[in-house]
């Protein structure tokens, strides 16, 4: 049944003898080299597609000595510093930075650097300051400061090692490997860098006729990652824009938007964009501007790889500022398939979505790296936590190939790891073949997340880099870790998208966050208009979920700008004169899969909440405050959760908590919603199968019931009992 | 030794026999009545002084009849209540009122009341709403709402029934009681009522020779305590001013001030001006305003007491609104003294540091009412618990008597407590006579805590009615309880004090309280003056303690505006791609009576804190938030603590803390402060004594040392190793 391929392996030199065997044993239809290994000469023998990594702007040092101008750039601030009692402030611009990595540009600074009073938010008349040292060591000077004012310097700075190549050789500790030099990068701003950059692709498509894939890893701008004094990561964003800045493309945005650019528009105080902040004006217009850049750009090196009737991939990571998959450019940059690296269900989807490409691939854990392929290892536990968090997505958008990186004569020692991945391309094969390719049936409800960012960051929100586990996110996280897994069509839509109607096209709105983050929206509710257009929404019969601090900002005597909707407000200390009398109700459609009795894990949860109206249903009470609570209001419902960390009872709660908010709960227990939480089903009616997944590590038994026509209404109800082994997944006929 | 005296207690009818053995058993030389008890016959031959309490504004239910017009008002706020899809929006202005104490006032409501959009903060005009019903089922409509904006009603509102009297009667079920009305109050402001008020005293007076005390229960205006329609509160606040406004107030404001006065100013988004918000300029006015009404004409009632050759006693409660007893104005009023409920070490400070009156006594705890004094009850716990919080805020500075209130008749049925309050009376007389009535030696470091009331609110910050215990308050209420027994001279300066340059006054400066409220300052520290006047305090040599969430208001790039000073600040989810690497160094001063390895107490915590300054020490890090942090910087030093409940340590800690922001920390061991945190030592060097308090039930032994000049500088060290009974309290000599 299972069809072979789909699969991409890393292959090295010495197993000539075993390679025909693994790739026919996974099904592997395509290898590609890891660092520091090369492709073997059977290679061309074993009939399959070869990709190769290509950088396009690092990696030539020759070209890069030479050409010193065409580094790339970012801006940073210094320190806050307080001005003394009397006298001028100097400030040592570099304290804190590394200085292999940062080197101050000091090319006609009394236009691109700033200094700012930050007691008061006012920027320093440039003849204010003055500029003493070169090089690394730089030093600022406000002649006449507000005493006991603290200042900031804002500076453009030199990249003088390549982000990537620097994390790498720091991580791995080169420092005595004489055969590595410390890359530089360059801009493909700068017209030499640019024209450069195309010939160096086609000379090396030229000579590599063998390579059918050329991955770019990837194209112009790393994301923002600069390291501290002490060489160890100072400020890391995976979505951060300050490395695509330099003075070239500042002039050409303003001549096409009509204003100037500042350095705070980068440095934004300290925050530089983060994606947590709710995004400036400017910083959305440099976004827009960067991205028809690169995204024009890498169509001509698209092109390039095209003549030579290769494919382009692109690597999801390093230096892919401004391509915005989830951009409307995208797709004219004619790349073939998109890779990144699966650690989650959010992650997975994140690279399935990518609309516009022909095909996505996940490199899922673990990598085949002495880390975790050593003695006493246990590969086997982490390929199989991987693949339980990757199958729920996979199943409800494949990803159109996966494969592994590392070194493949490590994994072969380690039999039951293999033996693993082979059941894991199977079974990955199997959602294809089964399901035809298409995506299965969602529930008949249009769910929305609503922030600051929408559809241009599709499964991206909460993210920090590395996929790093923070105290502030996981409770939120959650949320879009579940909705990978759930049968929704899940949109991001942006509050500019609520505003200009767009909710009409929802039946379930969720704002998800803290406050004063992008994601919950902060500033955003100060605009009536947004808070106007949620409350007709819900009104006219649509369901609202907020989770944490939803449309939080203190104005006008609420917290939550939607609390009379939301039924819930939180407790900052400045009501504590009100009178409170929460009562618990825990019996609801939404937690019938739980414990009544049981708190829900609500992760940091949200601080003190509390019921605002008589008519909110408080679901759960922790020490008086409002973990979940119900409201019904006007036509629609409104649902409360202060934290949701993924779970298998959260990810059900949620599941529930949509379908109780668009009024569909009747219909739950005819959607194949497993007893179990720990079992997910997903439904191609059209197949006349559904695709069951035991998500546990134990084996588990469950009922289940639906109809032969999914999630659509009409037939008979069909009730199972599914016995299920521990990670099983079976496919089931409908009917 | 011990002069008997200083004690009050509750004595009733038919007790004849037993009266004169307790009475002078526990030295009391004065006797008061309760609710429902009457001064036996025998009172006048006990040689004692009697007190009587008695009511100026309610319970004389004929005048309040005849005169409605007299009864006090209030400001209320209706519920937010949406305007729909189309149409005009009805508001019921009285859903969630007690309909028995609320009554609409429509006189003249164009003028007083207010219909606010409060979804944009827009005052509808006038003519914009009308006005249906009358009595207590009122109906606002607003005619052209915009639709899914949010709306509310301000409304004045009579206070048809007492408030005190209200909340006895409803507590105590006196619905089947016909002897009881529901009582009405009348307002001084009424010209009538206010006649009526002197008159009614003079002939009380004169019909009661054997009274040689009148206590005030209390004068005008009750506290704000509002009902919800289920006969609970609804709102109550211990400092509210709304129930002393009425139409003749408000013009007579306008005439003195200049400006109109809106009900706004009094609902204040439904906050109500709440003491945890940072008041307005209008309501500090307003304070004024009634101040000086309130006490002008307390002082007419006092002088008639005084006529009549009584004492006028205040009792520190219910309708004291406007007395302000650490106002300028409290003085002059001529009132003898003030009484007050006892319930901890900082509300025993409250009364006893009240300036400009002859004494202070303390109520002390437990009541004798049925609800202890039952089989079963423990009034001996309840009396130790009381007493050892009481005692160590007593050693600082003496209240002038103590006294118990209820049923005698009760208490002598539990043998064992009456001999425990003839051991604290005793002893509390000892402090009185060893000590010489003077306020033992403080330690040479002038502290001050900072906030938005300053002085007016001394002791009575972070407080909410009743003494309850808050979720949102008690790390913070921790810091002046345990500051009410540690040998400071305590003053409390507000915002408007330091940047008046007030600062210089004082060697440590405390900022306590979460973000928004008046306490920490929220929008306060937006006047960059306020930031420099603290930064150059700490420039200059001072110490800045900041606890919780001091100095916050997100703006700039910072969340503490003293972030710089105090080495933290707050992540709130915007800047987690900044990495942060922070380390526990735990051994300091502050911390070195307690174990390096133990976690602190802080409470609720403040979120998640991190160090900003590489030279900021962190003492205490719990999951990479910083707990305890210290730093110097120029030649001043800063403390931060997340929270501080109080606990033994903790007050221990924040000694400590204090030392060390004052650089003092080379004194300490010779300060007479125990090994011990348990125990306190109250030094009287002129008496050439010291009284040690064992603060546990447990005995205990304790080394201390410390010199003959107590907490002055020079002469030889003692040490000492004192071996303390289970609440022993001792006098020792110095030297």
């Amino acid at each position: 049944m299972n069809a072979k391929g789909r699969v991409t392996l890393p292959i090295e030199q010495g197993m000539d003898d075993q390679l025909p065997g693994i790739l026919s044993r996974l099904g592997a239809d395509a290898v590609r080299n890891s660092d520091g290994t090369w492709l073997p000469e059977i290679t061309a023998q074993l009939g399959v597609k070869v990709y190769e990594t290509y950088f396009p702007a690092r990696g030539q040092q020759d070209f890069a000595l030479a050409n010193p101008d065409a580094r790339p750039r970012f801006y940073l601030m210094s320190e806050r510093v307080a001005a003394p009692a009397t006298g001028p402030l100097s400030i040592d611009i570099m304290k804190g930075y590394y200085k292999l990595q940062v080197e101050p540009d000091q090319g006609n600074l009394r236009r691109w650097w700033e200094v700012i009073d930050r007691t008061t938010g006012e920027v320093v008349p440039v003849d204010g300051w003055t500029v003493e040292g070169e090089g690394v060591d730089v030093t600022v000077t406000v002649a006449e400061p507000v005493p006991f004012h603290v200042y900031t310097v804002n500076f453009l700075a030199w990249q003088v090692w390549d982000s990537t190549q620097m994390y790498n050789y720091i991580t791995n500790n080169w420092w005595d490997d004489e055969s590595r030099v410390r890359e530089i990068g360059y801009d493909a701003r700068h017209p030499v860098a640019w024209e450069f950059m195309k010939s160096s692709l086609r000379a090396w498509c030229e000579e590599r006729p063998e390579v059918d894939v050329v991955r770019f890893t990837t194209f112009f701008y790393h994301f923002t990652l600069v390291f501290n004094d002490l060489g160890k990561e100072k400020y890391v964003d995976w979505f951060g824009y300050s490395t695509s800045v330099n003075p070239l493309a500042m002039e050409a945005f303003e001549q096409e938007y009509g204003y100037q650019l500042r350095a705070e528009d980068f440095v934004d105080q300290g925050f530089y964009n983060s994606s947590f902040r709710v995004p400036s004006k400017v910083f959305r217009d440099w976004i827009e501007f960067t991205t028809r850049f690169v995204c024009s750009r890498v169509k001509e090196l698209v092109d390039i790889v095209h003549e030579f009737g290769k494919e382009a991939l692109m690597f999801l990571g390093d230096n892919w500022m401004g391509t915005e998959p989830y951009g409307e450019l995208f797709a004219s940059t004619g790349i073939d398939g998109v890779v990144g690296s699966v650690g989650s269900s959010a992650t997975c989807r994140m690279i399935s979505d990518i609309p516009g490409v022909k095909f996505t691939e996940g490199r899922f854990l673990p990598h085949f790296f002495p880390d975790v392929f050593r003695p006493g290892g246990d590969p086997l536990a982490e390929a199989n936590e991987s693949w339980l968090l990757a199958r729920r997505a996979i199943a409800r958008k494949p990803l159109d190939r996966i494969g592994y990186g590392g070194y493949l004569s490590l994994a072969v020692q380690f039999p039951d790891f293999m033996a693993r991945v082979e059941q894991i391309c199977d079974e990955f094969r199997s959602i294809h073949d089964e399901g035809q390719g298409r995506r299965p049936q969602d529930a008949p409800i249009r769910v929305a997340i609503l922030n600051a960012w929408g559809r241009k960051r599709t499964w991206m929100t909460h993210m920090v880099a590395h996929a790093l586990w923070y105290k502030q996110i996981y409770s939120y996280l959650g949320v879009i870790e579940a909705l990978a897994g759930l049968p929704f069509d899940l949109k991001f839509i942006s509050f500019d998208d609520a505003r200009d109607g767009r909710l009409a096209d929802f039946d379930v709105v969720l704002n998800v966050g803290a406050a004063e983050t992008a994601f919950s929206g902060g500033s955003e509710w100060l605009d009536e208009s947004l808070a106007v257009a949620l409350r007709r929404f819900v009104h006219e019969g649509g369901g609202l979920i907020g989770i944490g601090e939803p449309t939080a900002v203190l104005a006008n005597g609420a917290y939550f700008q939607l609390s009379d909707v939301l039924g819930v407000d939180k407790e900052l200390g400045i009501s504590l004169s009100t009178d409170r009398y929460p009562v618990e109700q825990p019996q609801h459609f939404i937690t019938a899969d739980l414990d009544d009795a049981a708190k829900v894990d609500v992760g940091e949860g949200a601080g003190d909440i509390f019921a605002v109206n008589d008519d909110t249903q408080i679901l759960r009470l922790t020490d008086k405050s409002v973990d979940l609570a119900t409201r019904e209001t006007g036509n629609g419902r409104a649902v409360y959760v202060a934290g949701l960390p993924y779970s298998f009872d959260n990810a059900r709660l949620l599941h529930r908590a949509i379908y109780w908010a668009a009024g569909r709960e009747a219909d739950f227990d005819a959607h194949w919603v497993p007893s179990d939480p720990g079992v997910e089903i997903a439904v191609f009616p059209e197949a006349g199968k559904a695709f069951v997944m035991n998500n546990r590590t134990d084996a588990t038994s469950t009922t289940v019931s639906g109809r032969a026509k999914g999630l659509a209404d009409g037939g008979d109800l069909t009730a199972l009992t599914l016995d299920l082994e521990p990670m099983e997944s079976r496919w089931i006929d409908l009917a």
